[in-house]
């Protein structure tokens, strides 16, 4: 959860650190943003969030109703954000790395009614 | 990659038994299909299921381009699937349980543009 936070934190405060520090090294990395088709590897999906991040335009998150699963050095966040008032669905996995909770998974679509 | 392909071979021939079957039983599920909000417990996934399974007018899916990643006992599959010719990009968690690789996650969101 604490790990999850850092990812909404990078991504409102547009800190391409940090949100390059929280990907995964070791472990193969995949992230699927609204409406795009998967990205595979650390370099394409970082590659990804700059571009997010330096457009000015890029509205904050508002994330919530999370629930975190642990399963050994896995654990998977499903949860919600609400992007300019757009209702998204997210899974966020995360994986222990030299002791610390690093992303290896970001899942996010659209929601087309609330359900 | 054989829990994934059990998935799909479910889905297709809209075995309700296998679905149930494949998906955890001590590990918290979830379940966000195209448009949808998350689906959270095993009774509203398998319940969707259900419904989905049973609608006559349910396309088949053609499913590909998968990457696999283990983490001690949990594995995370992401792929494409096509659906009626839609794309689909996909993120599927799975969890050892009893020996057996069962189901915790599908995540399934249309792509508006092939990448």
């Amino acid at each position: 959860m604490a790990a999850n936070a850092r990812f909404y934190a990078a991504f409102n405060t547009k800190d391409f650190a940090a949100m390059e520090a929280l990907w995964a090294r070791a472990t193969p990395v995949a992230c699927i943003h609204p409406g795009w088709n998967a990205l595979e590897g650390r370099e394409a999906v970082l590659e990804s969030w700059q571009q997010i991040l330096e457009n000015p335009q890029q509205p904050k998150i508002v994330s919530g109703a999370e629930s975190a699963t642990v399963l050994g050095e896995a654990a998977v966040v499903v949860g919600r954000e609400l992007v300019s008032g757009s209702p998204i669905a997210t899974t966020n996995g995360f994986v222990l790395e030299e002791g610390e909770w690093r992303m290896f998974l970001h899942h996010a679509s659209a929601v087309a009614a609330l359900g």
